[in-house]
């Protein structure tokens, strides 16, 4: 199986990531910060050590400001859902994904306002126009650091300084680009990150991270058992265990804490440059293809490793199906979860066809890869 | 290392949880639900077979009933704040969690009435007093199936039978006693179910589960990609989709559903009883110890495999820790996250040094801590 579905998950994982799993299922798994015996220690020992390394990746001061979730998804809802109430206004853009637009879309049964900003047909923000869309109730802007359907990149640096100058928070969904692009969260002014563990970050399922500038305080989504204050009936601002109610995914993120270990040590940079070169040398094959209609920037300076194609007029999920039983490639079709961002790109009917590289792919899969669509296409014409 | 904090996080697993995980990881990490491909294809597949044995386990007809979350925090947040509106009165009583009770009171801020019904000293619950509690604009009754702190069972069939008359919405907090109990949410008139993954159920952290009876309709917690109806802006409404936003934790719901076979083929009377046994030979055990103070019912029939006492006037967490340090036994110390337990106990300034007994413990053990407590008796005197 030669699998291109990394924008989904990426697949496999460094061997350390399953190790770290392994060990602590079997050698140390209790319950984190809930006793204070030997393997429960050890259990948030390692918590606390998938805080600092994380904190590292993205130069954040502090790891107490680093709160496990689920997924970005959970994470996207509690950092959009907690900073805002009725009678604000959010910003975001006609690129983002679900996971983003309807909690947004969600808020306006509240009275929570929303203006979602158009991008062009290659999928590229204009950050001034975030910039004119900003109104005097404007709390939160939201955009995405890349786009999951055709990769484009957003200049979140731009649009964090426009944030920090108007006094709005600023979260950036890096879902697509954590562990593989250099994200300074001092330095982009970024006021909220959530990240995926299971994506570029190379952990497993079942974990999600949110960031939060100290300061930054949000209405919590769950509330429950923290470990601490537990004499209280309600729950404890001690950050992060405001944010982390109920037993956490101690096992995943002892494998998330070795992935991002992974990226600190082969370097992002050099994870970044191999993966821009893997998507440029396809998407320069794809433009030999007659028939083959890319999507986005079709330049890996201007996106991530997300490559979305068509053929002709084929539906996506026939070639994607095609490309799964034929040639043994996965990669993914429809609509990846974006509408409006298929809208913009004038494929919500067709969907596309979405290639995505990770950095364990290499030149001979892609070569594969290509040589299936020309057959693909040599079957249709 | 002697563990006896199963009522945290059971520990071992069966052997099959960890290959399950490991192999989920390794031979078909990819995500469920969001493509056509073979390896996302198993992924659901294995999602699927979990929702299938947990319903075996539970009597539930319609395995999309089932629904996956992160933990039975995330699963009771979800079926609390989703049924209830402003105006509505929720009862509860007085031995809840506080992934109970911190909901409850959270709901109180947008006018969501509650009334908590004091159980006796020994944490018992008369049904009664849930009966006498009913409103007009009662709309949810919520009660533990067994006390976290100190074990004892409630009679939830006797209340699922007064809210079926009343026809109010009974929900099950079943994080101590599922997978050692046998639950039938048919004969036991349960509406919801929470369940966390990791304790008796035996799967990995990061796992759990909340079953929802045809027909209730919750707001979800969290709206974003669902892999389903991809073009609509707002959260669907397919069950179970419409409540599991997000990449799931495939590898975590694969070991759990090893745990629930586990079960499934011991036999989950097998279980209790051992369990049963166990309990009643160290609580005889603890009586004869002078200066042990036990509390909850001392009587392993009408409680689960959870032991709270206290020695003498030491402080609890003292006592932990020598057991953990000098003994090398696991107990958890303090106020279990149940603060409203402890005052009904009598406990709320010392807390409890908590036993908790699982399946995979033995008599040799439960005598090495019985001859532990001993010797620290003979210590203080």
């Amino acid at each position: 199986m030669i699998y291109l579905d990394n924008a989904a998950t990426t697949f496999p994982k460094p061997e350390e990531v399953y190790e770290a799993v392994l060990s602590c299922m079997k050698n140390y798994g209790a319950n984190p910060g809930r006793a204070g015996h030997k393997l429960a220690l050890s259990a948030g020992r390692i918590i606390y050590e998938a805080r600092e390394n994380l904190s590292k990746l993205f130069n954040i001061d502090n790891p107490m400001n680093i709160i496990f979730t689920y997924n970005a998804t959970d994470s996207l809802n509690l950092a959009i859902k907690g900073i805002v109430q009725k009678g604000d206004h959010i910003i975001t853009t006609s690129m983002e994904h679900n996971s983003v637009i309807r909690p947004i879309k969600e808020l306006e049964k509240i009275g929570v306002e929303n203006t979602i900003v158009q991008c062009n047909e290659l999928g590229e923000l204009n950050p001034d126009d975030i910039k004119k869309a900003i109104k005097k109730n404007t709390k939160l802007i939201v955009t995405t650091h890349s786009s999951n359907v055709c990769g484009t990149i957003v200049d979140i640096e731009a649009i964090g300084k426009i944030a920090r100058e108007m006094n709005i928070t600023y979260l950036v969904d890096a879902a697509q680009t954590a562990g593989v692009y250099d994200i300074d969260v001092k330095k982009m002014n970024i006021d909220m990150l959530a990240l995926p563990g299971h994506k570029g970050l190379l952990g497993p399922q079942g974990t999600g991270v949110l960031y939060l500038k100290e300061g930054v305080k949000l209405n919590q989504l769950r509330e429950g058992g923290t470990g601490s204050k537990s004499e209280e009936l309600t729950q404890p601002h001690i950050i992060p265990d405001r944010y982390e109610s109920g037993t956490p995914n101690t096992p995943g993120i002892a494998g998330l804490n070795e992935g991002v270990k992974f990226i600190l040590k082969e370097g992002i940079d050099k994870i970044r440059r191999y993966e821009e070169e893997l998507t440029q040398y396809f998407i320069d094959g794809l433009k030999e293809i007659p028939m083959v209609k890319i999507y986005g920037p079709k330049n890996s300076k201007k996106q991530s490793s997300v490559v979305s194609i068509n053929v002709g007029e084929e539906d996506s999920s026939e070639i994607s199906y095609v490309l799964d039983s034929v040639f043994n490639i996965a990669t993914r079709s429809g609509l990846h979860c974006a509408p409006l961002a298929h809208k913009t790109l004038g494929t919500f009917e067709q969907g596309t066809v979405r290639f995505s590289i990770g950095y364990f792919n290499n030149k001979e899969e892609i070569n594969k890869a290509l040589q299936a669509l020309k057959s693909i296409v040599a079957e249709i014409k």
